[in-house]
């Protein structure tokens, strides 16, 4: 990377950097040198003392130890242990998250068992922007349960602060805490509540907001939710989702993935299935304990850290971000992503008519970010590892790219980058 | 361990030892010198090049090449190159195996697409001795697709060859391969080809003969199946579980867990589920891509090895076990797997009144057999990494832990060993 940023620029971000509560974790996670990573809203970066502990659940816990690793090195206890953890970064108390199987599966566990509780209501309401794989299990638990799915966005279920019509008749209300494509946060607080006094249950997936944005799923009483480790939690590629069924609703969670996991009585093998108490009975199958454990450490990562710093981060981050490209990219791209700090979650998304092949072009530079169909640019700020000065960097290279014409090589492709 | 197996026995092993074809394929697995490891039918050994692919996977694919590796490590198309890889070992031509998720979750979506693919027939057969979260499987898809289970055991769905009654409105016939607690080996053939003969789907559980015993699934036109990948497969301790859907079935396979990674197009994140062509269609969310790629690094040990090696030696070794606990131990246990070979797994189950406490003493010893309620110990023999001589020594063993009655101060306990 040849460019610079604007002294202006730079003396700022440096600035923030020196006053950065968090800047001693940075230094927590592995980034290669040339790499500045602004995916981490995708696939969070590698905690720098993982790798070891990753080496030690094969060679001892798995090679050594054997099966007498499921009570000797308490496997079997493992999604509760980093359930709760997890609830400790999204406002639970403990006994209400469990970790386990994907965000899909687990969002089929809970709006299933949702529709099960509001026996007399037809309808689930969801957000047909939301991140694709929701809609799709909400249409597969409405045919099966015999519901009807409304499309409606967070915002149209709130008219001037009453619940709309749409929520009247609704079993459960599921939407995402972060929109994936343009970053915004959506006002969980009032929608929880308008759902509350229509009747419905409020399920969040809080995949773009764990570890990013604080929730308060205890202090606003959300229902549900469900969400992806791998992104702001940094727990590695893929890693077990988890679920979240309030205390109050768990005697009456009756989840359709019923696998022996989630048994009251796992080893006695009986014939018919009877939930655990808790929130154990969200669990399925046994789980995959190499990315099982790998999360756990990496929540590690976490340790001292206050979410409330991350999110006074991530936004200082994210809006030093949008003032670089207004300044230094202009009109070229559109800012997505709302500018009121309070409605944007820990992304930046922009809008550009080559966006794949400007974002192709960045990734050559080892600026990473990514690409969301038809015209989006998506740039994930994840603050335990990023640094102003990096933003900055990361801005230029974007005025660079768009003023150079480099990316005009680079044909268009159907094939996205992964989330 | 102090006590040996008398030396005729050791001899007889040491000549098997000497002639077994698979001998040079004992030492790509770890196994603690001190232990003799009679339960890879619960979790597999450690392959030995695991530990340095498992560090690439976790320093470079991840810590260096963050989320480039969807793409350039092609972890993308993991699940679908690890189900053929485990479809050469039971006999499916590629592309109708996918890994992921647990065996729980695949049963579940299998069997409720099947019930989907006889909307006419009102029952699921299932066997209640079967592995209980199989059962449980079951109950949960029935009450959600409106269907009613009918237990009968797999030797009973057989009346003199013809099918039985219990088959006559059943849309799928769902069986462990092995019983997980006997041993048993059913006919696979037999049932398969009753279930059709009555107009049934079958749908088999591998878990138990997947790596061990030759399962044909191609050549029996099985319809259905699932299993897991930490037992015989050594995978790694709750490594994906795959499904298995008969290519002319692919079409019509309409299953409930619809995540985004089985969309035709997942990243057009269209707002309508539309199932990818043909076993991708079988995936769900993004998989646990550690676990997942451990996985397909521990197949390696399986390289130039035919299943038809491993189920010889896998014989050779429980009819070893067998015919020395019957010397050894005599009528102090009842061998409850069936002696007839054909009908035997991989494992050997013994029935003894206090079996928990024996097992305990076995354990601590370096013998590592389990338990399953009420009264039986079980001993899985992997055929890739045993001796013969660890064999007769465990027998030997076994023979004295009984004899010597230290296993009087263990107190019973509830907490059977992980499965």
């Amino acid at each position: 990377m040849s460019t610079q940023a604007p002294p202006a620029l730079t003396e700022r971000a440096d600035a923030l950097d020196a006053a950065d509560e968090l800047a001693p974790i940075v230094d927590r996670f592995t980034v290669p040198d040339e790499v500045i990573y602004l995916d981490g809203n995708s696939l969070g970066a590698l905690p720098r003392h993982v790798p070891a502990v990753v080496a030690d659940i094969v060679e001892r816990q798995w090679g050594h130890d054997l099966i007498r690793s499921w009570n000797d090195n308490d496997w079997w206890h493992a999604p509760i242990r980093i359930g709760d953890r997890i609830g400790g970064l999204v406002g639970a108390a403990p006994g209400q998250l469990v970790a386990g199987d994907s965000t899909s599966a687990n969002l089929f566990k809970v709006l299933a068992a949702g529709c099960r509780m509001r026996p007399d209501r037809p309808t689930i309401v969801t957000d047909p922007a939301g991140f694709s794989t929701d809609t799709y299990i909400a249409q597969s638990v409405a045919r099966l349960l015999d519901r009807r799915l409304v499309y409606a966005a967070p915002h149209d279920v709130l008219d001037n602060g009453d619940p709309a019509a749409a929520l009247s008749d609704a079993a459960v209300v599921a939407f995402s805490h972060v929109d994936y494509r343009t970053g915004q946060l959506w006002n969980l607080p009032e929608v929880t509540a308008a759902a509350h006094r229509a009747g419905a249950l409020a399920c969040w997936d809080l995949s773009h907001s764990a570890g990013a944005v604080p929730v308060g799923l205890d202090a606003y009483d959300v229902d549900l939710a469900v969400g992806c480790s791998y992104k702001y939690l940094n727990g590695g590629p893929g890693a077990p989702a988890y679920l979240y069924v309030a205390a109050r609703h768990q005697a009456t969670f009756d989840q359709p993935l019923s696998g022996w996991h989630g048994h009251a009585t796992p080893f006695a093998m009986t014939v018919d299935y009877e939930p655990a108490d808790g929130i154990a009975r969200g669990r399925c199958g046994t789980p995959p304990m190499l990315s099982m454990l790998t999360l756990e450490a990496a929540l590690d990562a976490f340790d001292g850290v206050r979410i409330e710093q991350v999110r006074a981060k991530s936004l200082s981050l994210t809006g030093l971000f949008i003032d670089a490209v207004d300044q230094l990219v202009g009109g070229d791209v559109q800012v997505v992503t709302p500018r009121v700090p309070g409605r944007r979650g820990s992304q930046v998304a922009l809008r550009h008519g080559q966006a794949f092949q400007a974002v192709t072009a960045l990734i050559a530079r080892g600026v990473i970010g990514d690409f969301r169909q038809p015209d989006l640019m998506r740039f994930g700020f994840a603050a335990p590892y990023l640094t102003h000065r990096q933003v900055v960097e990361a801005a230029a290279q974007l005025a660079d790219v768009l003023t150079s014409g480099v990316y005009d090589d680079i044909a268009p492709s159907a094939t996205a980058l992964v989330t």
